[in-house]
């Protein structure tokens, strides 16, 4: 399939996964490697949840558990430096994915380097620290800050992964255009274009339909040129939908048994 | 909804629709107008079908039926211009919705002027007699001659719907994406811009997904401008589809209960 999903199960926000962090105990969050690589991930997120105090030593452990059963790349998901830093000396298989960098030049000045020095790929998130604009214009804007230090420091284009950030549509509506709209102008910034991804469930939470809203604003987000998500792989009408926009964007060969091909069965 | 959605299910194409009409038993009929209605229908399309070989007795006949059961304005769907004409003739409730025209200059010279006759809005075909081009420029480009007609024909263009022509995926599939790209293209071209439509079965065609893909295409061309579509308004799913890109287009005000608003309920 044409979307890369990152799956994002293993994120103690979850209170099975906060738990098995908590009793350092491998099963579930191995279980959840497993099934999200078998469902078609092609990168595990981690994170090791607010819970906890010293994510730093948390994240390797987490790494560990999760490569010594999937060969599938990790993205390590932290706003913690050190956390990164530890994660990425931690990875021995596939390069990683930085989940991730604001715009803030600190950020990007601690960030970059580090992807540079491990290979790992990095998420650039379109704010910085005067926050979220709400204009898709503003946001590409800041993508080309972020686009620029990615050339500065040496990260070819193609591992760089620009979030127009999704913000709930209950609280912040107005921003749903807005983030498609950046989508669509991010990938015309420059030749090679940056990758795109959205942190997908955010744009449902506390709504009452989330797999709905999900699944719809996930189909608008690849019609405006999205490359990945971050994304509960195992819901199968999502992954129904990122199949059949691939085929109707003429990205994937259509056959008749299109959804088994896009989940390379 | 931000979307007019236009009921398909009176055609002649439909077994239980030709049977009606042969029989000329407006019973069938009027539950389908009356059904649409109710499920939101802006329009109720009606089009005799292949196997009337009098479609301008039939067409006013069909209008009776329909506009004596229901306020739905009618969308009189046939290539016959004697029939279109009869069907305006026969309507007496709101202004109608002409299905279709081609660019080609003789069928725009005797298709516009019974629009502006009558009152009724048309939809202009992105084709003409070289057939429909491959490219979103080149439709793009037909659209234009369309709503330059339109212009000199008096036709406003908040009454003209342009449709960028949808094919069958499963053997067209290069098609969709420049469909698509159309009817972003063609939302750009004028101040007010025409309105656009597809006729949403026809990209699901002898696939074995067809509620899937039709419901998927729906919100990518919504995500690029759509502004109208020619549905089965009784399928839950695309209904739900439609509802809920309106709101993440930020084109009606969310709340918790968005599914039942943007039925009117």
């Amino acid at each position: 399939m044409a979307l890369i999903m990152i799956g994002e199960r293993i994120n103690g926000l979850f209170k099975d996964m906060a738990k098995a962090i908590q009793e350092r105990n491998p099963q579930p969050i191995q279980e959840l490697a497993i099934k999200q690589t078998r469902a078609g991930a092609r990168f595990i997120d981690i994170n090791t949840g607010p819970a906890v105090d010293d994510p730093e030593k948390v994240m390797p452990w987490l790494v560990e558990v999760v490569e010594s059963v999937v060969d599938t790349p990790i993205s390590i998901d932290t706003v913690k430096v050190k956390a990164i830093e530890a994660g990425l000396k931690a990875v021995k298989k596939k390069p990683a994915l930085i989940n991730s960098t604001t715009a803030e030049r600190k950020h990007l000045e601690q960030i970059l380097p580090l992807a540079k020095h491990y290979g790992a790929a990095v998420i650039g998130l379109a704010m910085n620290e005067k926050g979220v604009p709400k204009d898709a214009t503003d946001r590409t804007a800041i993508a080309m800050e972020i686009v620029a230090a990615a050339d500065e420091f040496g990260i070819p284009l193609t591992d760089l992964y620009i979030d127009p950030l999704t913000l709930p549509v209950g609280v912040a509506q107005e921003h749903a255009p807005e983030a498609l709209e950046t989508i669509r102008q991010v990938k015309i910034l420059s030749d090679p274009a940056p990758k795109t991804v959205v942190g997908l469930s955010n744009i449902s939470q506390k709504t009452l339909h989330r797999p709905l809203i999900n699944r719809t604003f996930l189909i608008m987000a690849m019609t405006c040129g999205l490359d990945a998500a971050i994304v509960d792989v195992t819901d199968n009408d999502l992954v129904d939908a990122a199949i059949t926009s691939s085929i109707l964007l003429n990205k994937e060969v259509y056959s008749d048994s299109f959804l088994k091909v896009g989940r390379g069965q």
